[in-house]
C-alpha cells in the first residue's frame, strides 16, 4: 500500500471590493492535486475576513500538516508576481472586510513581534521565474489589510515546525484589468506556471541566492 | 475554381533598442493565413526604420490591396492594447532608429497635413475587446517615433481608397518585462486574440459607437 | 504720452471636476501686469466649457490682438511643466464639462484640419525650464476635453496673424494633491516662474532649438 | 540664568547616487536653531553608509539627549511626504553605498527584532499635513537601503529611553526632477513645512488619532 505524498497547502482567497472574481483563487484551485517535486497540492479558498481567515488557515495547517504552505492573495495594480519578504503586526484597513470590518492600528496578534519573515527561498524563487519569462519582484510590503493579516498569522502558525511558508502577491487578471483603466493583469496561465516555480523552488532549494532585490525606499 | 479571399494586411515590427524581441510581430506572424469575416490575413514584418518602414509597407499595400490594414507596435511600458486614434506629421526621435537615424521635429510627409486619424470604428472595437475580457484603451497619442511614423504614412497611403486602416500598440509580452521591473505585460495569446477581435470589427462594423473614450489632457 | 506696451495674453481655467480651485487660472492672475521682455502681461479666466470658453477666448484675442497667447491648463495626475506640442480636432469627453455638455468624437471645427501645431520653440523653452530648475516636458497630447478644445480653436484663430501661440498644462498645486493620494504637484510660484519663462523665450528665440523631446509612444 | 531648552535633532543624508543634491538635509539644516513647541532643532548631516550613518546618529543621541528624534531621507519617484510605519531588520542593497558596500539579507542588528515600529502619532501627523495642503501619506515601507538602515538602528537606540523618534521621506526638490523625467518633486519650502508640522505634532499630541492609512498591498 503506498504512503500518501506529502503536501502543499496553497491558499488562495474569495472576492472583496466591487470585483466579482479573484485571480488568486481562480490560480490556486486549478492546481489541486498537482504534483510538485514529490508533494501533492492542497488548494484552500480563505474569506476576506480579518479573524476568520486565519481561524480557517489555521484548521487546515493543523489537519494536514503540510511540509509547505503558499498564501496567495490579489494586489490589483502590481504588474508581477510579488514575493513578499516581511508580513507586519498591523491591521490598518481603508476598505472593509467581506464581513464589514474595518480595524485601525490593532496588532493582528497582541503578543506576536513587530513582524515576521517569510521563510521562503525568496531569491532563488526570483531568479527561477525570471528565467521562466515570468515577471517577478521581491516585495517590502504586503499592505496592512486581510493579505498582510494571513501572511503575519501563517508565519506565527508555522513557528516550531519544520515547515516553510510565505505569502505571494498576483496582479489582476486580464478580464478584472478590461474594467480597471490602465492597470496591469497577467494572465491566469502565467499565474498558475508561476506558482508551480514558487512551489518547487521553496521545496528544493536550500539555501538561498545572494542576489540584490531591495529598494532604496 | 474559387475566387482568392480578400485580405487584411497585418504587420508587425523587427526589435528595437535593447530588446531581443518584438511581441508586435510575435503576434502578427502567427496569424498569417488565419481567415476573419471572409478574409484572409497577410503578415509583415517591418524595419524600425525611419523611411524604409513606409517603403517597405507601401510595397504590400500597393501589391495586395487589403481591404484593411492595422499596424501593430510595441509600446513598452503600457498595459493595455491600445487604439490609435491619431498620428502626427511629426518625426522626432528620443532613440536612434535600427539604421542609426534619429531625425528631430521633421515631418514624416512635408506635403502632408498636420495629422491624420484612423479609419477605424474605434469605440466599437473598445467595446468588443472589452466584452471579451481584454484591457484596451484607446490613446491619443501614437508618440513621435518610427510607430507613429508609419501610421502617418500609412494613412496617407490609403487616402483616396476604401480601405480601413489605423495603428495598434500591445504591451511587453511576459518575458521582456522579467528584465524591465515594474513594468506591465500582456500575454502573447491575449494579444494574438485581440488582433482577430479588432479584424473582426474593424470589417464588419461600418457605424462606430457612441462610447466616450476620451483624456481631460 | 507713452504707446502703450504690446500685450501677451495668458489664460486661465476656472475650477471643474470636484476641484474648488485650479492652479492654472491662480497662476495666471498673478501674473497679471508684469511686463516680460516689452511685453505686459493680461491675464483671463476661461470657463471649463466646450464653445463658450472658445467665444471668450475669441473676444479676448480681436480686443488685444497680443503678439503672445498662452493658454494654460490643470492636467491633474502629471509631474512637470507640460509644453503641448499638438491640438487635435476631436471632442472626446470622459466627464461633463461645467455647462453639463459631453460631447463624444466630434470635431472642435468642422472645417478644420486634423491637429494644429502649436506656434512656439518648444525646444527652446524647455531647454530654459530645464536650466533653471524647474521639472518640464514636451507632451504629444493634449487630451480630447476643454482644454485641447481650447487650444485647437486658438491656433485657428491666430492663423493668418503673426502671433505666437500655443498650450502649457501645469500640475495639481499641494493642497489639491493632499486630497488626491499620490498624485504629483507642483507649488504656485514655481508654476508662475515657469510662465514667466515660457513667456520670456516664446517672445525672444526666433529659431527653436534642434533638441530631443519624442517618445516611442 | 536660563535652562537650556529641550531639544529635537532632525537628521538629513548626503547626496547618493547619481545626484548632487539631497533635499533631506538641504531642508533640514535650513531648521537650524528653530524652536518648536518649546523645543530648539538641532540639524544633523549623515553619510549614505551602511553602518557609519548608525555610529554618526548614536554619537549625536548620546550627547543631545534629544525629547525627539526625526530622521528625514529622499525618496526619489515618491510624490507626498511619507510618514513611515516600521523599520524591518534587513540590509538589502539595490546600490553599493557611498563607501561602496552593497549588503545583501543581512541584519541591521544580529541581536534585534525583525522590525521596529516609529514611536509616533503617525495619523495625527498625517491629518494635520494634510489640512495645512500638504501631501502627505503613511507608507508601510521604508525600503531596505541605508535609510531603512537608519531608522531601524534609530528605533532601537531609543529603547528604554522616553524620546520618540521615526522616520520621514521626502520627493525630489523640483532641480532634481527637471533631470528625472516624469518623476514628482516638492519644493523645498513645503518641505519644511511639512517638517515644522511634523516636530510639532510629534511634542504635542500624545494619544494618535483613529484614522485609516492602511494598504491593501
Amino acid at each position: 500500500m503506498n504512503e500518501p505524498l506529502p503536501t502543499v497547502l496553497l491558499t488562495g482567497f474569495e472576492p472583496f471590493g466591487r470585483d466579482a472574481l479573484n485571480p488568486s483563487w481562480d490560480a490556486v484551485r486549478r492546481l489541486e492535486d498537482e504534483v510538485i517535486a514529490g508533494h501533492r497540492i492542497v488548494a484552500t479558498c480563505l474569506p476576506v475576513e480579518f479573524g476568520r481567515s486565519l481561524a480557517v488557515l489555521r484548521t487546515h495547517v493543523e489537519r494536514l500538516r503540510p511540509a509547505l504552505v503558499l498564501a496567495v492573495g490579489l494586489a490589483g495594480g502590481r504588474a508581477a508576481i510579488s514575493l513578499e519578504r516581511v508580513a507586519i503586526n498591523v491591521d490598518d484597513a481603508r476598505i472593509p472586510d467581506n464581513a464589514g470590518r474595518q480595524p485601525v492600528d490593532e496588532p493582528v496578534d497582541p503578543a506576536g513581534p513587530a513582524a515576521c519573515f517569510a521563510r521562503l527561498p525568496l531569491k532563488a524563487m526570483l531568479a527561477a521565474l525570471r528565467e521562466a519569462g515570468i515577471p517577478a519582484e521581491v516585495s517590502q510590503t504586503a499592505g496592512t489589510f486581510v493579505c498582510n493579516h494571513v501572511f503575519y498569522g501563517l508565519m506565527r502558525l508555522l513557528e516550531g515546525s519544520g515547515a516553510r511558508g510565505g505569502f505571494i502577491h498576483v496582479p489582476y487578471c486580464p478580464s478584472q484589468a478590461a474594467y480597471h483603466p490602465g492597470a496591469p493583469s497577467m494572465a491566469p496561465e502565467t499565474v498558475m506556471e508561476a506558482l508551480r516555480i514558487a512551489v518547487r523552488v521553496a521545496l528544493t532549494v536550500e539555501h538561498d541566492l545572494r542576489l540584490t532585490a531591495g529598494a532604496e525606499h
